[in-house]
């Protein structure tokens, strides 16, 4: 084996490394916990049960966290520190060592008073924001929201602080190692110009092609449920390591080895699970495949909110919805949902599922506008962090920023600023990950079909063994080995480029590089 | 309020004790953790999760024994007794702290690696078990079952040394404090005399009624489950508060919060999940009742095994079993699933479900034969613990034993030894409350049935609340006020009497006191 190959030998010759990585194993355990019981509050969980929750969720944050920042682990970080720099830590060691120095850096930035307020604010935001939305109801959310932006803005000051950072880079950071405002600042520049030149002329070439014809439907819950579940398992998604339930907000959650995707069903529009589950799929396949000699260790662990939405995107968006793939699927529908066949064939589908029409909807938005959303995001809670925007004005600046990128009057809060779970459940610094993540997506799945011809042609047989046999080898098991950019680096030749993004588009929209 | 009301007032006059009470809080959370993830390892989660999810309970187990036995907390147990001593804690609060130093005593006799490793034990031997009991095979579970076993002794004999008790009696003491083999000896006796006698009578006088009639079926599961549920709803289970789910082997768990009922449906026999049911929903009832003020607080748990059992069997044999309950449920059992009317008559279900029938599981035994079952895993586990009996020894054993108490060969060991989960969970000390808590379930029935006539006509309108009214008055909201005998006595007069339960079957059975 290589001395770059996985590995998981005791380091009997660095103990104070051994001492940090039995530590690190207890505080994933922790964790996991909290992922467990995160998936339980959100699928399974009575609404009793919340406050309780929200007392376990605390605990168990604030326990990690205090181990994390245990007095004696600045000592044993440079300890380990010193072992590395004697060529005792192979390279996946000495990796773990620096991630668990970047960890311990952003936590001992947080007393652990603040840990635990964060931890009990997100939770009572999120139960009322669970109440609030459907109701359209920001004012009975208003007050919460608040207290959650301003324990962010302590957090982001003294985490910013700690890393030599400004604030919104710190929360950018703790999603995304590395990722900086100066980074995304001209690729959401770039991807705007994109935007305001393509997407007339996009919904003008759409507007003289044919309108999608309706799948006739209905298409009832349990065969939508058993057609998408032996669809994922033909895709790798293993049942004995993992469950598909029903949530309102669908997600992947629980843990490598107990991974649980979740999705809705509408019996009118089958699109929505079957994209839905496809999409958490990506990031299901990802959790499975990290490197399991690693397990609750830094290193062991997805390398970032980016990296993990490109591997749902180049699952639901590059390859689900490419012409390949929809030619093997039609059919497929067809045979199991039955009604008129014209509605399945796969210009159709593609007529259907790659439509682009400008919305208020984020989850729902296609691939072209979908930055949009990100960017007004990206801006506003930039905004609210500074401190610049008053959560009170937030309805109001929302719906002015949406007007200005899509050109459309949001109609209530329901479907504006209330819509994502994301600010409610203390999720700052991570909307970027969704756009970088859909870049990052087609960067790869441009170098993995040119480095092997096969994976088209078998998505044409309704087969990704191919694709995401390179996604394991360059994305899955190199865990957090490295960063965003490193991994592009490492799996595309290049750092992360809109210009791969932009050409997929014009290829797919505009018929055209 | 008296002196004697539910406080939860700051100690602030008593630092020592309120910091004990904080930590205790955090302990009681995890504890809820463990609770919570416990049961999803029984209901949801797939099979390839139980490594990690051992790895989660041992984490969970080992981080709140550390909490228990952390180096301070023998001086603030010292400091905290002479606040009482001084007359600065409440009735509540006094005896929180007697309950404190118990579980300190208990869990500081053990060291933190021996409660990991039989967290470990317990699940890798609870996870062969699902797999050996299909398959009646001993040999796959018995090396995993030993190594329980010896971890067993090891606890045993260092709580017993901590305590000053015998080695098995430190065992009853963990699921019942105060139970011992003195106490348990001369009851057990009293009822094996009670059984050779009257078993044969009352299978005579049985043998001279009429059969009972089948109840026709099918039960299919969706009208079972609907039945159930609104039956319990009305009983007071508040699924705002509370699930009922399917898992291989029923239960109760969660949280007071948040408890979590589950059953087993069989479309041929609809009294399984029925009497099933209405036995969780009986410990439901209790874990719900129990004083909110003192919740994650040793005084707000249950106060041990046999009086929780008391408070299921009560719901389901003392009341469910009624003539007054039965003849309210029988029009209502017809009334949903159909079918001729006769088998639904009221003293027909009596005979269907009052059937005493010598068998092989206890699970499935009727009230009298019960105690039988219980009488020989008592004398098996002893023994076990004792090292007179090696686990190799331990299926024959069983079938000698269970000849002798029941006179019947049993055919493999699916239906003997390997029947039950608890062993193989590690829960040695446990079967005894079982019995207990029949007994105590008898001695309550009717010192509530004296003290509130309007119980048994109300079971006859299909009501509840009059008992629950009581039990929640004497029992639930006491928490762990008092020990099992300490509760009987306050609320039947009279400390455990097997006297009240042969009574009982005497009265059902046989027709006489």
């Amino acid at each position: 084996m290589s001395p770059d190959t996985i590995s998981s030998a005791p380091a009997a010759h660095a103990p104070a490394y051994a001492r940090l990585a039995a530590r690190f194993a207890r505080i994933g355990t922790l964790n996991e916990c909290g992922a467990i019981l995160h998936w339980d509050a959100s699928v399974t969980m009575p609404p009793g049960g919340a406050p309780a929750r929200g007392e376990h969720m605390a605990a168990l944050a604030g326990l990690a966290h205090e181990m994390l920042v245990a007095p004696d682990a600045s000592e044993l970080l440079d300890a380990a520190e010193a072992e590395a720099a004697a060529g005792r830590l192979d390279p996946w060691q000495a990796r773990n060592l620096a991630l668990m120095r970047h960890q311990w850096r952003h936590a001992s930035a947080l007393p652990a008073d603040l840990v635990e307020a964060q931890a009990r604010a997100h939770a009572a935001c999120e139960a009322a924001w669970r109440v609030a939305r459907p109701a359209s109801d920001f004012a009975a959310v208003r007050p919460l929201l608040a207290e959650v932006v301003r324990l962010q803005g302590e957090a982001a000051a003294a985490r910013g602080a700690a890393l030599g950072i400004a604030p919104y880079d710190a929360l950018l950071d703790s999603f995304e190692r590395g990722v900086t405002e100066a980074m995304i600042g001209p690729i959401f520049a770039r991807y705007q110009e994109f935007l305001a030149e393509a997407l007339p002329a996009i919904l003008e070439r759409q507007a003289s092609a044919p309108a999608p014809l309706p799948l006739p439907g209905p298409f009832p819950v349990a065969a939508q449920e058993a057609f998408v579940r032996a669809l994922v398992a033909g895709m790798g998604f293993d049942f004995d390591h993992g469950r598909l339930d029903i949530s309102a907000h669908p997600f992947c959650g629980g843990i490598p080895s107990d991974v649980r995707i979740t999705t809705r069903y509408d019996e009118a529009d089958i699109a929505q699970a079957l994209m839905g589950v496809l999409h958490e799929t990506g990031h299901a396949l990802y959790e499975r495949g990290l490197p399991a000699a690693w397990a609750r260790q830094p290193v062991g662990a997805a390398a970032g909110m980016a990296a993990h939405e490109s591997q749902s995107l180049i699952v639901e968006m590059q390859a689900s919805r490419s012409d390949a793939f929809l030619s093997w699927l039609g059919p497929r529908l067809h045979a199991s949902f039955g009604g008129a066949a014209e509605p399945y064939a796969p210009a159709n589908l593609a007529r259907a599922w790659r439509r682009v029409a400008p919305g208020f909807i984020r989850v729902d938005a296609d691939e072209v506008t979908y930055p949009a959303h990100i960017i007004l995001r990206y801006r506003l809670e930039r905004a609210l962090i500074a401190g610049e925007l008053a959560v009170a004005d937030l309805p109001g600046a929302w719906n002015e920023g949406f007007r200005a990128l899509l050109g459309l009057a949001v109609p209530d809060d329901r479907r504006g600023c209330l819509q994502d779970i994301h600010w409610y459940d203390g999720a700052f610094g991570y909307f970027p990950s969704y756009t970088l993540g859909a870049m990052a997506a087609a960067q790869m799945f441009a170098a993995a079909t040119a480095a092997v011809p096969e994976i088209v042609p078998a998505l044409g047989r309704g087969e990704f063994a191919p694709l995401i046999g390179w996604l394991r080898a360059h994305v899955h098991a190199r865990g957090s080995r490295e960063d965003l950019q490193g991994m592009l680096k490492q799996a595309t030749g290049a750092p992360l480029d809109p210009a791969r993004f932009i050409a997929h588009l014009r290829q797919r929209y505009l018929g055209g590089a």
